[in-house]
């Protein structure tokens, strides 16, 4: 079963940083990085693939899981409900292999509570709070409101940022995705990862 | 002066593991990463410059460095002595700027007694004991009471691993350079680093 356990990188941002393209890039381009798939409540979009981009089911459906216990985190954005399956993830630490979990600041804390020294804290932020502003303006798709209440959440969350392993400032997608390579690599040569019984030489 | 101190990164491994090799490729091929210059009173090797690859003292002037507290850990490698300068290093920490040491087991424990969290050690072992071995023979220029000698004392500093933060396991020299990259960029934007009072975002 390998040298150690699976590590759980949970990647966090403020809204508009660039995280949902960042993760994606990520386990792409990162050997033996898996995404973990989260179930929701909402409608699938053009192009979703039900067990690979989500686990979509009912509210009732998504109900009984959290009362079984069958998540570790969830959140509620708009008016559905994101959740963490809970097998897969400890499947993937049991057998060594490595997650990546893109999910907010709370739901970080509750894995973080459940998996400890497993899990890897990552924040992403954008450069300045002006090139979020500006970021957020560009995308033209959002009413004056609705982006002057992303910029408050945004600074809500930003504020949280002392709670993680790792701050990577997204200027640039590229380097952001080398960043987190680095932090992936790194942290499984930690000798603190290896199991009890290890020996390298014999 | 940046937003963190520099850090010490502490490179120790084995007899024959290609330490020396490792670190002379991660400082030319890494930016931002200093080698920090040893003094040694063994005399210079064709090619090696005063003040580039070592600081040549006599044994007179080493002591003295000794007595005034001048170096933070010293060595005595068959008849000459080793030593690594304290005030350059602390500068560079100071001043945000990260220097590798090729140092040994002992050294490492005297640099992580004095600097801390600012310290963070790599271990690097050849792929196994067999391996090592062919190597150290390979080499020809040494009698078998010497490669045994030297076999016998790798297998001592192997046992010290567990006190590192990072284990590499050197198979390809390539890879090995590019693992030691991770470990640098990573730590580089661990959180516990950024200097209190910092704010990326204005």
């Amino acid at each position: 079963m390998g040298m150690r356990r699976g590590i759980l990188f949970v990647l966090s941002a403020p809204s508009g940083a660039g995280k949902t393209t960042l993760s994606r890039e990520a386990v792409e381009r990162i050997a033996g990085l898996e995404a973990s798939v989260s179930a929701t409540t909402r409608a699938p979009r053009r192009g979703e693939t039900n067990g690979v981009d989500y686990h979509f089911v009912t509210d009732e459906e998504f109900r009984r899981s959290m009362e079984n216990n069958e998540l570790v985190e969830t959140a509620r954005v708009f008016d559905a409900w994101y959740g963490t399956p809970r097998a897969p993830l400890e499947r993937a630490l049991l057998e060594g292999r490595d997650v990546l979990l893109d999910i907010d600041v709370n739901g970080a804390r509750a894995i973080a509570q459940l998996y400890g020294s497993d899990v890897v804290r990552v924040f992403v932020i954008p450069p300045s709070f002006a090139d979020l502003e500006a970021r957020l303006r560009k995308r033209g798709t959002e009413e004056e409101a609705a982006v002057t209440r992303r910029l408050k959440q945004a600074r809500e969350e930003y504020s949280a940022y002392p709670e993680y392993d790792y701050l990577i400032i997204n200027s640039d997608q590229e380097v952001a995705v080398e960043k987190l390579r680095a932090v992936v690599e790194a942290e499984r040569l930690k000798v603190s990862r290896l199991k009890q019984g290890f020996t390298p030489w014999t």
